[in-house]
């Protein structure tokens, strides 16, 4: 029945500052429940944290408050937000954390880094409303200007749980800040050019390339990776030998190394390409 | 008075895997205790998740769900199981990571891997009950081939934990997978040769051999352990000096450095054979 | 409405141990939530702990209940309190973890290692109250000598967090171990010798020096750590550029890197000297 929030932050685990975020909204909440999803974002990294909330977030009951702060220019003029989508709330700072949940509500993928309007360009039946957050009422005082995870999101989330609706905090906004979401390139011989986005504690390799991306698993011929070919998809991760690839619980083509890590074994990076390789379109 | 569910998985601590689980059981049971055991088991490990769960799970409060998804096989056709003992649920991969729940059911030691009865050798007083996952009302559909964590067992604990009986996920079954289980093997001269199954975050080499396997601990004589020797048993770690011996917490007996790590001093690693020498029997 | 038990422990994150703990303490109290602070404190530093729990448990609603157990001296005569303060209850053993809470309470800095009372030098208002644990009917038998986390610490916190008046677990005590808090030394120029207290996961090095040590953070005139010098203090992580100072969250100075990790960088330890020199007084 209690309220849940959930926790993204590049804190780490051996600080005190994830415990201090907590031991404040429970203070002012103190039937949240608090879930972690992830502490331990690469330093500042605002992508990959913008990508583990977006693969855990809507597991969670609707109306659950998301809390981020992976906020490398805490203290400057960068905006604290609320975003409201029909699903979920969100806390963070106003710096891209946020861009795969509102990619996710808009037709067109979001291809430049700045200020994306939320008026235009949204999924029918989608919404999503946002909030600058400046009203000092539900704040931790004096504000620290190197944690504001503590004094200014902390709080917020857990006033928000409690009920209050997200005008409450501050001024409605029209744009926020997205940062450009890789995506798979199409090319004149129908191939596509995929980049990994992510690599996962077993080292496997999640793709840019998602299966609505592909005609259909059955015409991919081969994908190729570094100077590795791999061919075409397996269902799950103990089929075929060596490297495979298959779609993964994020509906990303993923490569993965049975039985190893692939990412150790290809000595692969965020970015690296993926290509993949169609059969031909048979006359009918 | 909630119930509990704990964690315990090889998925790691930088990606959304865990949360995802968490997600998905509060969406079923809102008022679920989620207490996570253990999520850096080494990817895989089926031996060392079922290590670290039987160390633990049995300081829960009886009823307690427990969900071990280790599952390397995950969409082939290995089974989905609950197992239901008198204290607990279990619901895992029938893939042996069960292995020291039912050892402790049991008369004799396991010694092969394979199908093991439920039905024989228990000590009295013990029931296992065991169920094949096979009704998919309790699923996430579709389901993910590479993640029935989130989309099977995830979902099955919750709705176990609301308090369905096991029967109703699926069909009973008789045999369940095991793995063979270190055990110190006695020598003819009296002595026993144990092997290290665990190593902790302090170094500390957690052996095979428990108290009741030895003679009583003042007969122990010599450990020896590489070229090392260690006189007799300690009662803590901050008695004696450089390597000692002592019964550990979880009644094995195991090889400490004191005020250092006995793993890197060793370069020890899990197999690894500790022979204890016993005093020879005084004729009386 | 529950209580709150947090857990502060060098236990790491790949045992049972802190799950152990966790199961003794939800069988004794059902209704507990219980709060992770940290469980990677390096294998025995109590200085770490005591450091990371103090900037912590301020956070948290009072009443709640401190459980650390970074305790290298397991089994032997150390003792186990309860420490109460107007606004918590700690639970650990009497090694020095508390250091930093208790020197909050004093008018004096500790100085040195030991007994220090509890009766005098206090600051107005504020009580210690403090009791050695020598009542086992809260505890868990047999008790372990390797794991008083387990069978002694955590029933006493669980009950504690039940409601039972400290005076139930044992003895009064008037004095408890202290270790000596790093101080800055003012030296005869007026400028101070600081030194770094804790390094956090982003690199950044935390000091001694409080603001409230220095004259005014406009006075500052040079910072000097090896090598370099930094000049003045900034606001916020993202002013400046390379090495900066700034007021921690903590209320301590810091140096961090701009965009980088200044501990890597400066090769920084534990105990490193910061020489902050001051402008001299203008005559007026």
């Amino acid at each position: 029945m209690g309220a849940i929030i959930t926790l993204t932050t590049d804190f780490g685990l051996k600080d005190a500052y994830v415990a201090s975020m907590k031991g404040v909204m429970l203070s002012i909440n103190p039937e949240v429940n608090l879930v972690d999803i992830c502490h331990t974002i690469e330093p500042q990294n605002i992508l990959q944290s913008a990508f583990v909330l977006n693969a855990a977030y809507r597991f969670f009951p609707k109306k659950s408050v998301h809390l981020v702060v992976v906020d490398p220019d805490v203290g400057s003029e960068r905006r604290a937000i609320i975003l409201r989508t029909p699903i979920a709330s969100f806390v963070a700072p106003d710096n891209g954390v946020l861009s795969y949940i509102i990619q996710q509500s808009l037709i067109q993928p979001v291809t430049r880094k700045g200020k994306l309007s939320l008026r235009g360009g949204l999924k029918p039946g989608e919404t999503l409303e946002a909030v600058h957050i400046t009203n000092s009422r539900f704040w931790r005082l004096p504000v620290s200007p190197t944690f504001h995870g503590r004094d200014i999101f902390a709080p917020v989330a857990a006033a928000l749980s409690l009920g209050f609706p997200p005008i409450e905090f501050g001024e409605p906004v029209t744009s926020v800040e997205v940062l450009p979401m890789s995506r798979p390139g199409k090319r004149p011989d129908g191939s596509l050019m995929g980049h990994i986005i992510h690599i996962d504690t077993f080292g496997n390799l999640i793709t840019d390339v998602r299966n609505e991306d592909l005609p259909s698993a059955e015409k991919i011929d081969k994908i190729k990776i570094g100077s590795r070919h791999i061919s075409g998809l397996v269902r799950t991760y103990s089929e075929g030998s060596g490297l495979i690839a298959l779609i993964g619980s994020g509906d990303f083509i993923e490569i993965s190394l049975k039985g190893g890590n692939a990412a150790l074994l290809l000595d692969a990076k965020i970015g690296d390409e993926v290509l993949f390789t169609v059969q031909p379109e048979e006359e009918e």
